[in-house]
Formats: C-alpha cells, sequence, structure tokens
C-alpha cells in the first residue's frame, strides 16, 4: 500500500531479514517440554511479586489520586533523584537528578536516541556482532551501520580509530553494551574504556552506553562505566529496571548530562506518549526505596545466574563436540558459542526437533556475514534444564556433522 | 549541533511555535491560588483508588510472577478481548480482538501512526482547529496540514471533498476527533458521520478517528463511530482508559482491522518499547472486568463533568460581554469561547495577573491564523472554583478593552 511511509517499509523488510528466525523461535519455546536458551527473560522466580504488592498498596495509600494521575515528561522527581543517587554511590562521579529520563524499558531509550540523532541514511557505529533490539529500534530511521572489531576484551579501540578515520558520511554515535554484551557475554576492559572515550572525543563522536545488565556481576569488581570519564564528546548512557526488578513495569532510564541533547530528547518523550507510568514509577521507588533489602535483592539475582552461569560452562565442556569454543561470562544473561564450521541457523532446525532452542548468532551481525555463533540464555532455566538443554544441544551438532 | 537529527530540529522548531505559551500557562498553574481552565487533567478526586489497589492485590495474588515478565507486544489477551467486547456491544458491529494494539495512553498511539504513515514532507488533513497533542505527535515526521471548515456539527464533508480534489501531494491520512472534540468540544453529527466515511471512501484516503471522550456523554444518545461503518478505505480508531479510569496508568488502545497497517503498527511498537506494561494491562483488565462496578463509575465521571459543564456555561452566559459566543458540549471535558476582535495570547497575560488561566486558540490552528479562541477546561475545577474563573476571565477581558 503506497501510503505506508517509507520508514515503515524499511523497518519491516529490515525486521523479516533479521528477526523471521527469532519470532518462528519463539513460538517453538511455548511447547512446555522444549528448552529455551533462546529469549533473554529474566527469572520470573526471582521477582520481588510480595515487595511489589507491599509497594502498590503503600503507594496508593500515601499518594493517592496523584500515584494515578498526569505526571512531567522527565518523570517523577523522586525516580530521578535515585537513580542519579545510585550512579553517584556506585561510580564515585556526581550524577544529576536533572539529567535523568525515565523512559518504558530500554527500547524506548533506544527508540529516542534514534528519532534525535538519526536522519534516513545516517551511519550508526556498532560492536560486530551487537544487541539485536538496537539495530531494531535504529532500523526504525532507515540507518546503515558500520562495524568495529571485537575480541575477548570487547571492543577493539585501534578498529574504532580506522573505522572513524574512513567514515562518510562521518556516523551520528556509536553504540555498545560495555558490559556483559548482549549477545556475547563479553566485557570491555578497565584499560579500554578510557580509551574508547579518548578516540570518541578526538573525533567529535558522541557515544550510547547502553548497560542492562552492569548490576548483574558475578565476579570481579565493578568497572566505571564510560559516562564517568570527562570527556568532551556526548554521553547518553541507559539503564534499566527490567533486570533488577521486573521487566512488566516498564522502567528504565537515560542518563544525559548534555543539555542540548536532553532537551531534544524530552520532546521526543513528550511526542511519543507524554510520560512513563505515574503508578509504576512511585511502585518501583517505593520499592527501591529500602535501600538494603534492593541492594540484597540484587545480589541475589546475581548469585543465581552466577550458578547458572557455571553450570552452562560446564556443560558445554561436557557435551561439545571438540572444536567448539564458548565465553564465560562474569556477569549477565547472556554468553555465546562458537561452532567452527556451523551454520547455526541450520542447526537451530535440528535442535528444535531436540526440544532445544538458542538464537542464531547471524541476527547480531549487522552485515549477517558470520554464521557460526550462538547466543544462549542462562537465566530462564533451572540449573537441571541447562544441563539437560545443552546436552540435547551438543547432540544435535553431532547430528549436523553426520557424526551420531 | 550538526548531530541533531532533521526530525529533532524540526520537532523542535514547531514546539516552540505552538507549545511555548502553554508550557508557560502550566508553570503558573502551580501556584495554589490560580484557578486553571487549561490543562486537560480529569479529576483526581473521582480516579478510582481504593478499586485499583484492590485490583493490584488480586493480580498478584492470581498471577504473581506472570503479571511482572515482558509479555506480547500486541497486549496482554484479556484487555484486547475486553475492548473488542465492549466496542462490540456499544456499537452493534462485531470488532475482533486480533484488531486490538494496546499502546501507552493515545499519544503513543498517535506517534505510531505517525510513524507507519508519514514521510518528511507528508500531508495530513486536520479539523480546523485540531488536537495540539496530534499535531505535535504528527510534527515529529516533519508533516504538513491540510486544513478542513468545521461548524457547530464538526467537520463539514464538503469542505473536506474540496480539499481533497485540490491536494498536492494526496493526504496520506484524515485525523478527527468525532465526539466532544479537542478543543472545541464539538460534535461530528450522525448525519455527517457516514458522509465523511464516503467521501474518504471514495478518495481512498484512510481515516484516523481519536476517541478519547466518547464514553463521557452528558445527554442524548452515543453516536456510531466511523469504524462501524463499512468502508473500503482503512479506518485506525484510538480509545483510551485515561479518561474513564486514569491517565498515570498509561493505558489505551489501537483498533486496526486492516492487516496490512496494523502489521506495520506492530512492528513500529515493538521498536519503540516492545510492549506496554504488563502489570498495568492486567490492572487495568483486572479493575474493569468487574463491568456493573466500571459502568457505574464512568456514569459518575459523566454526570460529574455535566455538572460542571453546567456552571461554566451559566458562568459564562452570566459574566462575559456582549458578543462572547460559547459552545455547550454534550460530554467530553472541553468548551470553546470565541471573543471577538480579541488576541487570547494577549488576553492570557492579564488573566494570569487575576489568577486564572486557559489556552489561547490559535494553538490549536495549524495555520495559527485565528487568535480570538479560548479553550476552557472543566473537568478538573469545583463547581465553585468553576463560578470564580469565569467571572475573573470576564473581568479580564473587560481590562483588555479598556473597559474596566
Amino acid at each position: 500500500m503506497s501510503t505506508i511511509s517509507r520508514a515503515a517499509q524499511f523497518a519491516q523488510r529490515t525486521a523479516h531479514l533479521r528477526a523471521s528466525t527469532i519470532r518462528e523461535m519463539l513460538k517453538v519455546t511455548q511447547q512446555p517440554d522444549v528448552i529455551s536458551f533462546g529469549g533473554g527473560l529474566p527469572a520470573p522466580e526471582l521477582f520481588p511479586t510480595e515487595a511489589i504488592a507491599r509497594a502498590c498498596s503503600r503507594v496508593m495509600e500515601r499518594l493517592g489520586p496523584a500515584a494515578l494521575q498526569y505526571s512531567v515528561t522527565e518523570g517523577i522527581p523522586e525516580m530521578r533523584v535515585w537513580i542519579a543517587e545510585r550512579l553517584t554511590r556506585r561510580f564515585g562521579r556526581i550524577f544529576e537528578a536533572e539529567s535523568v529520563q525515565i523512559v518504558n524499558g530500554s527500547q524506548q531509550g533506544l527508540d529516542l536516541v534514534g528519532k534525535v540523532f538519526l536522519d534516513p541514511g545516517d551511519h550508526v557505529v556498532l560492536e560486530d556482532p551487537s544487541y539485536l533490539g538496537a539495530i531494531q529500534a535504529f532500523d526504525a530511521y532507515q540507518t546503515r551501520y558500520l562495524t568495529v572489531d571485537t575480541d575477548e576484551d570487547g571492543l577493539l579501540p585501534d578498529s574504532l580509530e580506522r573505522v572513524l578515520e574512513r567514515a562518510d558520511p562521518f556516523p551520528k554515535f556509536l553504540y555498545l553494551v560495555p558490559n556483559f554484551q548482549n549477545p556475547t557475554g563479553r566485557t570491555l576492559s578497565g584499560r579500554r574504556r578510557e580509551k574508547v572515550v579518548r578516540v570518541c572525543e578526538h573525533f567529535g563522536l558522541p557515544i550510547v552506553e547502553d548497560d542492562p545488565y552492569g548490576e548483574l556481576r558475578f565476579e570481579g569488581s565493578d568497572l566505571p562505566p564510560l559516562i564517568s570519564y570527562e570527556s568532551a564528546a556526548p554521553i547518553v548512557y541507559l539503564g534499566t529496571g527490567s533486570k533488577i526488578m521486573a521487566p512488566g513495569m516498564r522502567i528504565a532510564w537515560l542518563v544525559i548530562p548534555d543539555d542540548e541533547i536532553r532537551e531534544k530528547i524530552v520532546l521526543a518523550k513528550q511526542g511519543a506518549d507524554l510520560h512513563s507510568g505515574t503508578f509504576a514509577q512511585y511502585v518501583f521507588h517505593e520499592y527501591a526505596m529500602d535501600g538494603d533489602a534492593f541492594d540484597a535483592h540484587v545480589r541475589t539475582i546475581a548469585q543465581t545466574y552466577a550458578r547458572r552461569r557455571g553450570v552452562m560452562a560446564e556443560s558445554l565442556a561436557e557435551f561439545m563436540p571438540e572444536g567448539v569454543r564458548f565465553t564465560r561470562p562474569s556477569g549477565g544473561m547472556f554468553l555465546w558459542v562458537t561452532v567452527p564450521e556451523v551454520d547455526t541457523t541450520e542447526l537451530l532446525r535440528i535442535s528444535t526437533e531436540s526440544k532445544v532452542v538458542f538464537v542464531p548468532g547471524v541476527n547480531f551481525y549487522p552485515g549477517r556475514n558470520v554464521n557460526d555463533g550462538m547466543r544462549l540464555n542462562f537465566s530462564n532455566a533451572s540449573e537441571k534444564n541447562i544441563r539437560v538443554g545443552v546436552e540435547r544441544l551438543g547432540h544435535a551438532i553431532r547430528v549436523y556433522k553426520g557424526v551420531s
């Protein structure tokens, strides 16, 4: 139909390209005997259900109708202060509540970033591979991608420099997930963080730093986010309550110290949906206000996921055929498996019959040029199912290779 | 800064043009002794606070973690069924749950419609005057507007026909608010509804029908929405829970029988924020499921607003100088005052000193070419304050005219 916008047509073409496998895969996961490493769901049994129920009652008692009325676009002041204080406490640099914009999950943050920065044909710089949801959000703005090489310690600053020297047109921003990246589970090393900031500062390239998993560290110490470095190039930071409280509340946040960019983001948010849920924000804040309980709950999530990561890594070592490599992330929800000479999109067909699914790695490469990766989620399955699922996956690889 | 997208720059220019007066006005309303007819807030004292608190508890007891997890982009099935059934019951045509997309308030519905239909430079057809929030949502897509004349019975089908005959480029859709329009309070008459549908069908023009106030009828019978007519041209219908439950929950809906448009809208919603709040949807549905209580509550809201509309109309008749005209809407939240030979933007400066504010009409005209209108909200002030505020407004007009 000719009435459909070019942006919507473009988004549909790219979505078909990138996500049709995933949609098919997610349908399969609704069968009860299928073990899914495919989605990106937190463990629902760890949601603080009772504490949230209590927070709902307290908000209604204390605020009544004020918790249900329209509210300001930037977010309720209590939430903005809580976020600024938590970042300040974690990273020893002062973050201002005025820099915070509340959004409906990080996905909306990415969409607003796209709306404010991107015109059709613009370039965005991505890690290779990169987070699929970000690619989908930017696709809506008819964007093209430049990719930077990565290794075990994340994005390579030298590769970034080479890409920026040659880029034409010059890109609008670098998007990256520095902690326990989706999809690889890798973390940008401490030494590289300042280098990445300096390269971007040198070229005047804004950074969009997406940090959904930073609080879910299993071992080692927190590394400072890129936004904690002084830089002349603007940095937009995304955090979320989805992994440390519950995704169904749709509470996430942008931290945007740059006044001009923030002003445009606020205006874009106003046009997009006026403001995020007043009630959901008050309930989140009421729940998070009890700092000790909140921190204890985040630790419980991290410890549970650490055990699941451990079981998955051990099972991979036990059940994978020779030559298969995998990451052992220090946090987050995903690890990455490389199966040399195997097209994992084909492998998924076989593994689905064996009742185990994952996301084929090709979907995370903007150029769709690497076929031997798999993203495995370890947050949403029990330790027992992780072991059974990895064994099934090993079997499927052997069937694929015709050795079973 | 050159990194800002053309769309964001355009949105900012138009927002400055259209909304800076309003932002200033809303700041003033935070002073406690100011009577505001300016905002568009429902009466918070009518929010079903206790029933919502009970719904929160019941949802948590019954569903637990499932109410807090990620959910599907289209919305939870229970909400989609509830909306389809309510429309079917009200209008005697069958609406399908599959046509429904849940969004975060009508504003997000308008934004998604913009994303799916509009490219830079495209035309949208609007009533003159028209709803400011829609203009702001469409502005983000660098849109231009064609306007159709209106009278006491709403949009004039003959004027629409003339506009479409001459339009170049041909517009992407007609946007209208058929019931108790924002800003005028006028309702598109029953006789004209089918005519508007037929004109659009003849020209193949999609219709975007925004119906936030339809359930708040004070007198007379419901008129069928445009979407209840059979038509070869697609119709997208927007409804919301903001006026019949509470805006802070951010629950609204699109009804999109056309498969191709709906598919694009779902994809745009997925890119925009994955899905609306799972918990908020379950709480809304739990509350709404008790149909008798829900209907009784909607009647209470309508009766309260009807009394306030009555007091405002009587006060206008009593306190306005000769020559001032005003509408007497049969529902909704706004009425429209015409003050011949008065620039109401100037008048607002004077009335602010008299501690009463409103939205100057010029902001609702896409061409910004009519200066003598005022939009008055009657849902958010008490009957006593409405009377006092209108008296102050009459005084301000006399001051403006130099007769006081």
